[in-house]
């Protein structure tokens, strides 16, 4: 049995790794609901559903997340095989959520708006539920600068279209900035539990979060274009000098809200197409469905690590 | 039979009202792929499958779109009751299209960057498949700004968080900032169609749209707050001054597009509360369901019309 002492230390270090919100309006609401998800503090007893959380794996398709709960339950020998992960947003069809033990699996579309709408109502399903030391980490596709198409990238920095690591925002009509930073050592973690495995090329490099998958990203094929093959290639080139390896749409929020609520954050993408040689993604449906699980490998191979070592 | 000067003249008056887009490339593209739809002019006829297309209707959730189509095919007496209507994009889970007749129903997902990956392969698909005389219109759900909860808002103009009429992006590393232009005369033939329904309150009024539903909005219960209830009303005060009645999360982009390509756009959006009165999304299910779907009975009835007069 521990001391009280060593009771009272163990206290302090969960409390000090609880999800802490930015705002201190949450804890005098007498109901809290969490519109996007279907879910209400006063509706669902999210401590007794969300408390033990320790993993939230965050990606845009809900069949992908889908996908996510099922290998990784398979993966941790939790619940039986064949067994149907209900969706626990069923009342919605805005966000999709899944859980296995100690995993989250969340959807959150496409582009900073709507994963910052889930962030937002994720964040404080953590903190209603009194979770802590969660580990979250976006599982993503991308658009890779200079790297084979199947390359997976593990986020150093996010950066947006100016290649700075912020992320900028509106809030009652003034410009606010905030810092992009992700966990160093998650990163290094990541990328050990990738050599462990060997099953395809992983980089650590910045990842470009922009607001457009088409102008945004220097595409010539949308229903607008106003430049040249060659402007593109500047840009892009310009991205690649300074550190950028993939692009995407959500980095940048993910890294700024995780941060400021104390969350360990990481971002793995898969890239599906290198920019440098095209725009269009026309690869066979099989080649990018495998690409699609190359970050679900890796991921899975990190929290059957960390759980084996707890 | 028309005389070869009529046929001459229909024929131009089609040209005129073509959808356009505003890249050349595309018509040299040997393939073209809507990724995020699952089609591409290789796999799919898309004259034959879209080409008489004459309404589009547009909003966030796919539930919501496909509730649409079946509404709009009772209310235009065109299928069988009871039928099922496919959904056309089933290869992939990022976006949900609907058709009966000339009617497309498509979701975009929540948020500016989500609407715009659907619009560039909208517009692209339109003008492979040669469409004509196309309006399009988005018919969503917003909160409102000093309007009773269930109020229809006729958008009017697009604002940004800044209440100007502009849609402002990054391309290749540069701000470039549009015009968010609706169309005046969609805007009163929608109004009419309000007064002939006489079901519920419907205003014209200037739309608000931002790149963020708590702290974009003013909202006092996110995750991160950092200003006070007096702040938020004092912006939401100002908002309403500017003319702005509801805000929402996809029209400046959504207007910006549409009049680029030569699309006749209107925004109709329902409003789930009143913004000076609170944050949170309380009400019945529901009520929050009829709310809903007062946009696609007003929409429903201008198809009806349009075609009856046709």
């Amino acid at each position: 049995m521990a001391s009280a002492g060593t009771q009272t230390k163990e206290l302090e270090n969960d409390n000090a790794c609880c999800v802490q919100l930015c705002n201190p309006n949450i804890a005098t609401l007498k109901e809290d609901v969490l519109y996007h998800f279907g879910l209400s503090t006063s509706t669902h007893d999210l401590p007794a559903m969300f408390g033990d959380v320790k993993f939230v794996c965050v990606g845009g398709s809900p069949s992908r997340m889908k996908g996510f709960i099922k290998y990784v339950a398979a993966e941790l020998g939790l619940g039986h095989p064949g067994e149907d992960h209900p969706n626990i947003c069923a009342g919605t069809d805005r966000y999709a959520m899944f859980k296995v033990g100690p995993v989250l699996s969340v959807s959150h579309g496409m582009g900073v708006p709507s994963i910052a709408i889930m962030l937002h109502e994720l964040l404080k399903l953590l903190y209603h539920a009194r979770c802590s030391g969660v580990t979250i980490i976006r599982i993503g596709t991308s658009g890779g600068i200079g790297l084979k198409p199947g390359s997976v990238v593990i986020t150093r920095q996010a950066v947006d279209a100016y290649f700075k690591p912020e992320f900028e925002q509106v809030v009652l009509g003034k410009r606010v900035v905030r810092r992009t930073d992700l966990d160093e050592r998650l990163v290094q973690e990541l990328s050990e539990c990738s050599a462990d495995l060997r099953e395809f090329t992983t980089v650590v490099g910045n990842t470009m979060c922009t607001l457009d998958f088409y102008e945004g990203q220097g595409r010539l094929d949308g229903a607008l274009c106003c430049y040249t093959e060659r402007d593109k290639q500047a840009y892009l080139q310009a991205a690649h000098a300074a550190g950028v390896r993939n692009i995407e749409m959500e980095s940048s929020v993910f890294a700024a809200m995780c941060s400021a609520c104390g969350l360990r954050a990481a971002v793995v993408c898969v890239t599906l197409l290198d920019r440098l040689e095209g725009d269009q993604i026309c690869s066979p449906h099989e080649v990018l469905a495998e690409y699609q699980q190359r970050p679900q490998r890796l991921v899975g191979h990190f929290i059957k690590k960390c759980l084996a070592g707890a």
